[in-house]
């Protein structure tokens, strides 16, 4: 078994595991369950916008030809036809003189070309008739929404590859697209690894731990668009061990182990890729936290062996397993957006290798500022919960002040981004 | 039937509406469901954080008071006694010139209070004992976190009305929170007017459009974290319009109907309002688009009347429902996070009213930018699709610049922040 490990630099480890990525595969679903999944085919017109001509007001639609000479010297008087609400059609094609009264969003009667609004217009009533009297002339297609003026028929509105959301949604209502076709959610398998992890509702016995990053990267996968499927934990025992590797290998679509990867005679995992034939991508980073991230191919899947320590584990997710499920995804930018931010407060300590600091973004006149999340052991939890970004620290001999300009990468964005 | 509107400013429109705001109930959840929710209870530690001393390397513990003398020239040997991996625990208390061989996250064992790494140590073995030399001294809880070291029992980690994300999930887990109080989603029925509307399955027919509000408003309420309840098309006509309306009330907690707020003949609205009893807030509001929007209360339950304009019904959500829905899941920021910005564009048009410009933002060395999203017809759909945030453009005479400073509300900021 070679433990031996090399780091490399983290856009080379980006690199490496992107030349693995591919297309997931395509689905057809209703629209009611679109939201959030990503579009596998363009969204276009499937007609035009207004797919006809339309009235943008309430009002009395009519001939323009026939105001050409009013004025208030020279009032005209309509004879009122009838009346149509959006979603109902006149019965006839106008003739001169006459008008119909017409509502907002409806279709403007054959052989009219203007809406005058209510307010220019006087009504008077006669039993069962009615007339209108209008003190100016009107203009052609005055106050029409003429069809296809906002669409045509065929546009592309949407390109496959983007995020459904209420806006998108809309638009497939418009089009009639009940059924969207979407990329697959991929499925990623999480195992834990450690004899000290207890289950969340398992009482904390001396020595032990409760299992955290399992429930954090069912999360991360979640937050991400895939599908998550805990597989439980691992136990520290070659033979079994391997046998759970290699069999979930075959219902996932990728797999993540938690813990593990360090260089203690209990991880098992160098050993397992070994036993697969992984071919390994990488077993170390020139980062922090998460130097000890491995990623290995085997079988056309990815294998990913995320650090047993929380913050590395989360990190070590968002660099190397998140832009790869976007690809899947179809994401036209898998990765995450990044920003330039001004550092909101000193971070002194120095790191020979690039950091990537838990932190949280605030805009302050409008400025991106970036704060850490408190303090950043390696070991430290807590801060996770106010994390909303990874601030990137080149690494070198000296710290960070309030004020210096930074990279930071945005965890909630849906936008997505280009590469680090 | 009152048809007089007299417009209020935005911010008092908001101020009416969060004035019936009340925080809503609450259920415990499994943790694997809690993503996304919001938690009803302080997340405190219910152990301190490491539980016991352990080992942040792997290395051989020791009693640092064994070291002391230690030197190139004078190494020392130690017996090894065992091995103890994360997890495990040490058989015995340590005596002088004895040392464990510690495995990362492993508790320290008693009696010793220092970890020297693998890499500083020699070893040597002799059938089945082995031993351990180092040349150099160590110190008291050198390479030990302590107990506690990072969190305190009892100690406060995220606060009741935070949404849980992947951090907040780790906290969960780690403290045994298999259970998780959260507040219960607010459910709002959706209801859609018009008699021009067709279902999104339903083939194209002349006059008539796809009904896409009530999708997008089942997109915005899941969104903000609550639960949609589409309800079908109210009919033109009173009395089965009032029956479907009271009728629905009983049901839901909010109460959403699009369209049917203009001045037109077939908006039957504001006669449901009167029939009910319920307190119109407002009926109109100084702002474009969504001026038309309403808001009333009837037995302690809100209804919005939003314009069944997509662009006028995506806006009036957002600024009206969605606090009052935040403040119900218990959020302590209610609001939509707003910023200030820099146009991308000019935006040439002027109007006297308060407006909300679709838009998207963009950040640009270091500073937030925001485009239009497109024309702003009011009529127009397609621009949804690309809007995350909202420009809000003061009224006045002229229109704005390249460059001008302006306010955006963020859409798909998950953090929440103060009233506009």
């Amino acid at each position: 078994m070679n433990l031996h490990r090399t780091p490399i630099p983290v856009n080379e480890a980006v690199e490496k595991i992107m030349e693995h990525s591919r297309t997931g595969e395509t689905e057809y679903i209703g629209i009611n369950e679109a939201d959030g999944r990503v579009i596998a085919e363009d969204l276009v017109a499937t007609h035009p916008i207004p797919p006809f001509h339309k009235s943008p007001y309430d009002g009395f639609a009519l001939r323009s030809k026939d105001t050409t000479h009013l004025s208030k010297d020279n009032p005209g008087r309509f004879v009122v036809t009838e009346t149509v609400g959006a979603g109902s059609r006149a019965s006839g094609f106008m003739k001169e003189g006459e008008t119909v009264r017409i509502m907002t969003g409806a279709e403007i009667p054959p052989g009219a070309d203007c809406v005058a609004m209510f307010e220019i217009c006087q009504t008077e009533e006669k039993g069962d008739q009615s007339w209108m009297t209008l003190k100016r002339p009107m203009d052609p297609n005055q106050n029409i929404i003429l069809q296809g003026s906002e669409t045509t028929i065929n546009e592309k509105l949407v390109s496959k590859g983007s995020r459904v959301n209420p806006g998108v949604k809309a638009l497939l209502a418009t089009f009639g697209y009940a059924k969207v076709k979407v990329y697959k959610k991929p499925v990623v398998g999480v195992f834990a690894t450690g004899t000290e992890l207890l289950e969340v509702e398992e009482e904390l016995i001396p020595g032990k731990i409760r299992n955290s990053n399992a429930y954090m990267i069912v999360s991360q996968i979640e937050r991400a668009g895939a599908e998550a499927r805990y597989l439980g934990k691992l136990v520290d025992n070659l033979p079994t061990c391997f046998q759970a590797v290699a069999s979930a290998i075959q219902d996932v679509d990728f797999l993540i182990t938690t813990g593990g990867v360090s260089v203690g005679d209990f991880d098992l995992m160098p050993e397992i890729y070994e036993k697969l034939g992984a071919e390994v991508l990488f077993n170390k980073v020139a980062m922090r936290p998460g130097s000890v991230t491995t990623a290995a191919s085997v079988q056309g899947k990815l294998l990913f062996g995320l650090s047993g320590n929380p913050s590395a584990c989360y990190v070590g997710f968002e660099l190397f397993t998140f832009p790869i499920l976007q690809r899947h995804l179809g994401r036209t930018h898998p990765y995450h957006r990044t920003v330039q931010a001004t550092l909101g407060r000193d971070f002194k300590k120095a790191n020979p290798f690039t950091r990537f600091v838990r932190g949280f973004i605030e805009y302050e006149e409008g400025k991106v500022v970036v704060y850490p999340a408190g303090l950043d052991k390696s070991a430290v939890v807590s801060s996770l919960a106010y994390t909303d970004a990874l601030i990137m620290l080149p690494g070198g001999t000296r710290g960070f002040k309030q004020g210096d300009r930074v990279e930071a990468v945005l965890l909630e964005d849906l936008k997505g981004g280009q590469k680090l």
